[in-house]
């Protein structure tokens, strides 16, 4: 199903596979690992993944919501992130000061001093995963069936690396379910085969894994080690840098009442409500592609370039 | 052209106007001012407004890319927008710490304390416009005759209002223009008719008129009023909560060597390149057409939807 390029031997190393994808001008450099630009043809390739993935849900009939890439502080706050999280995190921070502090800061930046410490806190802070706003904007009593919400935008994650499949702000299209626990289970695995499906029309590699979250450090571990024992977190995974590791695209969470708790999210019957979401990494798929297929999408199999309406 | 819909009347104030957005569910209230989530048939005319910039550009040939809603730090300490603009800026601060300081952080939190403290800086910053990452891009020598970009991307500017016209976060398409001092000003002018053009056709009452940007503190007023006295920026307005007072929703400046200087940018006779841009603001060209048409677009004029593809 999956044939790997004329141009790109799947034995390439990742930085060869950068490389071809900078000389290209697929990706476009900034200086720092992991924030990218890209050009029409690797955003084309974006889009139609993204219809890909809005058409596979249109039976559901979601709610589509499109929230910015900032959210409320006080939402990571309450959602439990930071205890969750606290390295990834990317908290917006803006000068409130006068002319002298400006001034200030100003002396910073030609010295190349720290100007970070001219700054303050603000109300935003960057999106971490599509379907956070979407809790918070569930708070209170569901209708009778739940609700199914389509959300996608950028999200935010500290973690700078040279890898092309782990950048720092990426795109993720998510559909997120709010209901009872029954119908939250059969929404993830339901998904997960939806997403299998997906994948596999556009000529990738998938397998499905049991999977964990990057819980932060020794309390962490704990958690990670639950979330398998639960079997509550589950990936599809497809070769972007490494056959043999290959990376996750898209995964499929049953969050129990976690988020139900956290922001006051009640079925018609008064019980705390159960959330599922699956979500897909564009930027990830769009790579497993050019890997798969080649760095020229004009030279794509027939079938993809339709698929994907290229 | 502009005929006010009969659900809002012109003299219908802003808070009111909000309301009925926030009522449709046009707009979603995340609890902070100026940071909204919208639904499907707001998503659709941002689309449509999209589609119509790219279309008038079309025949310019730009390159199309597209960067993240954050750019590298550097690249905003090059720019001279910490001279200019301060208060706009959203530095993005993360948690480098260890478990002990990851508790400090938890107790902060949960005592709804200053957690901002525990962070530090990190390599980016929100995007303030959508053309910054383009001047990086273009260091060095362009080619003979230029070029010219197409470019959108969120942006970010701390100015917290509870006016929608002034959201804190919102998407601006751009084409810039790089190249000698008498395309750039060809092309400002060109736009600003452009532009016109654009806005017309969907039936918005716009004019065109000289502008300055929010420059910061003592020394910002002497800059707008050089930039006025130069006629270096012009911007396109239509109402939105005021018919008196209209908003800007596209604006078309001549940068001059500003940022050739900066960024090092050559034309191919090794001078000093100038640049132009225009970006049309496309949350606010929503509104202006919520507010000349009414708050529901299925009832809009049929020209109108046409031209936006709904």
């Amino acid at each position: 199903m999956c044939s790997p390029s004329a141009t790109l031997a799947p034995s390439s190393t990742a930085s060869e596979f950068v490389s071809a994808l900078l000389a290209e001008g697929l990706l476009i450099d900034t200086g720092v690992p992991g924030v990218f630009g890209k050009n029409g043809a690797f955003e084309a390739v974006v889009r139609g993944i993204d219809a890909l993935v809005e058409a596979a849900a249109e039976d559901m009939r979601p709610e589509l919501v499109r929230f910015p890439p900032v959210i409320p502080r006080s939402l990571i706050e309450r959602s439990g992130y930071l205890a969750g999280f606290p390295q990834l995190i990317g908290a917006v921070h803006s000068f409130g000061g006068g002319d002298a502090d400006h001034a200030s800061l100003l002396r910073a930046v030609e010295q190349g001093g720290n100007w970070g410490e001219f700054l303050s806190s603000t109300d935003v802070v960057l999106t971490p995963a599509a379907c956070y706003p979407v809790y918070g904007m569930a708070a209170g009593m569901l209708p009778p069936e739940g609700r199914v919400v389509d959300a996608a935008s950028y999200c935010f994650r500290h973690e700078p690396s040279s890898e092309p499949g782990r950048m720092q702000i990426f795109r993720m299209h998510e559909v997120v379910r709010l209901g009872d626990p029954e119908s939250c289970v059969a929404f993830r695995d339901e998904w997960l085969s939806r997403g299998e499906s997906v994948l596999h029309e556009i000529g990738l590699d998938v397998r499905c894994v049991p999977a964990n979250d990057p819980f932060f450090g020794r309390r962490g571990r704990l958690l990670a080690a639950t979330q398998r024992e639960q079997a509550l977190k589950f990936e599809l995974v497809v070769p972007i840098t490494s056959v043999e590791l290959p990376t996750a695209v898209a995964s499929a969470n049953w969050h129990q009442d976690h988020f139900g708790e956290l922001f006051g999210i009640h079925d018609a019957s008064g019980a705390t409500a159960h959330t599922a979401c699956v979500g897909f990494g564009l930027e990830r798929i769009t790579l497993a592609l050019l890997r798969a297929h080649g760095t020229a999408p004009e030279r794509w199999p027939r079938a993809v370039r339709s698929a994907l309406q290229l």
